[in-house]
């Protein structure tokens, strides 16, 4: 048995925000902003972090190791002592496995995660192998991995929609191969929590050696129902939750790891489960994972939604008053809301907000960065009476994390309003390091400075999603815009250079500012140059492919 | 037995998106804004209609009254050819479902629904009264209702956290009073599935009568369980199911309609069930109420979310180009997603304009509100190559639902940029029809319209939500701001005329254009009457009172 098997009381937390989470549409991170977020993981108190699917690009692969030279060794403020087992994700073969040992190898607690599907559906229409293959597949594949690391999971993918006695058949032999966690996904959100539970049961019941394993629960929030087959399959026996933050991910994404954890602390009686979670670090891990990702959080979302702990109704607000127990179940400050308020002001000096970076966990930051961010700060405070940890949180994100710089902006002024024709003047550092300027007229002030752009760096997009929200309270807050855009047809669209069709992939940008037009240039900008790159990057890669070609 | 009562196989669906749902921090609705919902609702199926909550202002009353009068005899598109029934909430007192049901009769089918904490915890510190007085009350109030209506509803508030017992005790004397639904609520969004659909097998076993009412279950979402919970009751023997829309509602919200009602059709042969909704009117309503409401849905909510039906990783776009079974489970046409494409452009007419609103469902308007909302589409397809269901829609909840009009817009001059200091002119119209005119700095674009607003209206408050959306796809895009706000203290904050204490409500607006900054000030304002209305209503409820003391 493995190191982790969890003693029977605990649930082993195993978060896949940084690799199922990113691939929600527009959620790219760079590796800046994911060894950030594996920070707050750790501190979070996460047993496993899965980083990233090392075999999808060099830069996945960059990402999952320097978290695990990084974060890997991390173990300040965890309950346990113990740092976070760094996870890297590999399809059944030996050079997705071997590319994932490499990428996970450096942290001192690391795991192999494969995976193969054996729904007849996926079998047949995706993978086009039959029943024994599959087998063979998964036997080749736990074997091979095992022999580099003793941390091994497997998970047979869609088993929600699998023959229940396939998979004891191909547990028992992942089992047998040297698997010590087999997870078990709802990988389309399709089960109901009887079911799910009831598959739980019956496979670890039939599986031989399973208890020799941890077993594993993974589902998807199709049906609304995430939650509550994960609460299942761990009432049937399952100790190890596979989970994201704001339950990010593809379609209506993962099982939200805030509402897991908070089920079992809140109804600890019911369960009699516990977790190495520090539900503290809750709100504050959210929070960051939303401004990073720009995936949105709804005011209604459970734990982590701004109104989760705010009653409107007079009659309710006429019980609180009387005792907090009448409609209030968990209390703000478990999962860290209105524990940390304003610090600092437009007084503050550079050691005091250099401190209070530490204090809030930024202890990794340079000193042109710190020097950036207090900049930013300044500019800020000047502006605003009350600067919060949210408006710093903020700056950083727009400040430090940003993609390789291509352009650059360097000036923006607009005009407009309801019977003006809005219009922008920009200047940009091109990255050739020579500056231009243009104006453009627009549907308003936005577009107005988006046209300006366009009309300097020449490459048109589609704008698929926009969103500003103020990151604090009050009319003069830090305004934080998000952006997505895709490439359009034409010459400046991006090509796979294996399939050689295009990529019609989404890149996100964001942008802080008092400003909302300035902080929508920002946003637009840092989704363009992530877009640039992108093609840059696999422009050079048709070029080595060509080259290797010729050589051949 | 009442009409209503559910055949075996069909869910009955109760919406509170207008009662529960409204109260929700700063969802405020107008009564236009609610009767349009509720005419929505009706095309979309739902089976009773919770229209609000009428003892609790005039308002509330009026709005109830309006839907009976204007949507409760509406039959068109309904699969069962019935009308919804058009239910009022009440407390379990004379005064309340008098009130409730003067609101609800003139709807051909209408309900009375009356509540009263049965936990002791809400017995001892809320309502200060014991078991006996709490069955007594009961028995009172259903008896009362029923010799009104032949529609009675009874819940057990926070049944959840009730003592079974207790329970079976005070629904059997419901019945026997002459209660026809009896509706079971998880108040605190405390329970897990398994608790509670043992729950309600346990009293629907045990009451006296229990086979001669509908069972309901009306859950809350605070730790992510509310669909599950749901579909555990229904498991358990309920027929009638009460959401809302997006799950929005107090605190971390309701169980969402959509998420019930795609488990029950997409899983029908495990549940064997069936609704009357028209799956193909879902998106069409969630985005509706999202407006209507200010509630942003979050992209990766589950059925509705911008996500939902949207495939990112690599892995899975092959799958699903292979055979979209391999990672979908429902079709996005199913709930009416892609189905309404553009119909309009600029040189589209007045006639095409009002005969393509009618298509919409907008089928109420005057000619004076088709003409404002045509101008306005016309200014929009000026700037705008493509004007979509999604433009219109945002188009008619900026300006024909607005609240009373107090202080009006006239002109807004604005210049900003990231060198330049965010100055406006603003040019309103008061109460008293003269034209006032002020200018102002501030920290962005929008704080400068704040501030120049706030100078000419003179009423200070606090911003606690600021959200900016683009309505469609594309640089030109109609963003719809959304903005809530609070009163201050100081001379201008909103007193409650019965305990003379501060009111800290929430206020929201919204507003439409492609000029963000322009939306903004639509959707300040608009708030900001909202919140100038209620001062002014809860003013004259003031004058009232003491003139009344006065001659007493």
């Amino acid at each position: 048995m493995s190191e982790q098997v969890a003693i029977p009381d605990t649930v082993l937390i195993f978060d896949t925000t940084l690799r199922d989470g990113e691939q929600s549409p527009g959620a790219t991170l760079n590796v800046e902003e994911k060894l950030e977020i594996a920070r707050q993981l750790s501190r979070l108190g996460v047993d496993i972090c899965e980083a990233g699917f090392p075999i999808a690009s060099p830069g996945d692969f960059d990402a999952v190791r320097r978290i695990a030279e990084e974060v890997g060794p991390l173990v300040e403020g965890r309950k346990n002592g113990q740092p976070m087992v760094i996870a890297g994700l590999a399809r059944a073969n030996q050079e997705d496995i071997s590319r994932a040992y490499e990428a996970v190898k450096v942290a001192p607690r690391h795991r192999i995660h494969t995976f193969l599907a054996t729904s007849d559906i996926h079998l047949k229409h995706k993978l086009r192998i039959d029943r024994e293959e599959c087998v063979d597949q998964v036997i080749k594949a736990v074997s091979y991995a095992r022999a580099l690391c003793d941390d091994i999971e497997f998970s047979p993918e869609d088993a929600g929609r699998s023959d229940p006695d396939f998979l004891v058949q191909v547990l028992g032999e992942a089992i047998k191969a040297g698997a010590t966690t087999l997870n078990i996904p709802d990988t389309v959100g399709y089960t109901t929590p009887d079911e799910f539970g009831r598959l739980i049961e019956y496979l670890i019941k039939h599986t031989p050696g399973a208890d020799q394993v941890v077993w594993s629960v993974h589902c998807h929030n199709d049906l609304g129902l995430a939650t509550a087959n994960t609460l299942a399959g761990i009432k049937a026996g399952a100790r190890q939750a596979e989970v994201t933050l704001n339950g990010i991910g593809e379609r209506a994404g993962n099982t939200a790891l805030e509402e897991v954890v908070m089920a079992l602390t809140t109804r600890s009686q019911n369960f009699n489960l516990q977790t190495n979670i520090d539900t503290s670090q809750i709100a504050r891990t959210s929070h960051m994972v939303s401004t990073y990702t720009g995936m949105i959080i709804q005011p209604n979302k459970a734990i982590v939604g701004a109104n989760a702990f705010a009653h409107e109704a007079g009659i309710h607000q006429d019980g609180m008053l009387k005792n907090h127990l009448t409609y209030e179940i968990m209390r703000p400050e478990t999962v860290g809301l209105n524990t940390s308020k304003l610090v600092l002001g437009k007084h503050s000096g550079r050691h005091a907000f250099r401190v209070h970076l530490r204090e809030m966990g930024y202890d990794n930051m340079d000193d042109a960065e710190v020097s950036a961010a207090f900049k930013r700060f300044k500019r800020i405070a000047d502006k605003k009476k009350v600067v919060t940890d949210a408006d710093i949180e903020a700056i950083i994100a727009d400040e430090i994390y940003q993609p390789p710089v291509i352009w650059q902006l360097d000036h923006i002024q607009v005009s407009c309003g309801d019977h003006s024709i809005p219009t922008a003047s920009v200047v940009m550092i091109g990255p050739d390091g020579v500056t231009y300027q243009d104006a453009a007229l627009g549907s308003g002030p936005v577009d107005a400075v988006y046209q300006a752009i366009n009309r300097i760096v020449g490459v048109t997009n589609r704008l698929t999603e926009f969103t500003i929200n103020a990151v604090t309270e009050g009319l003069d807050a830090v305004a934080e815009a998000t952006i997505r855009i895709q490439p359009v047809e034409g010459a400046e669209f991006i090509m796979n250079p294996q399939t050689n069709q295009p990529i019609y992939k989404t890149f996100s940008g964001h942008g802080a500012s008092t400003d909302i037009v300035v902080a929508s240039a920002r946003a637009y900008l840092s989704a363009l140059n992530k877009m640039l790159a992108e093609r840059d990057n696999l422009a050079a890669q048709m070029q080595r492919a060509e080259h290797t070609k010729a050589q051949a």
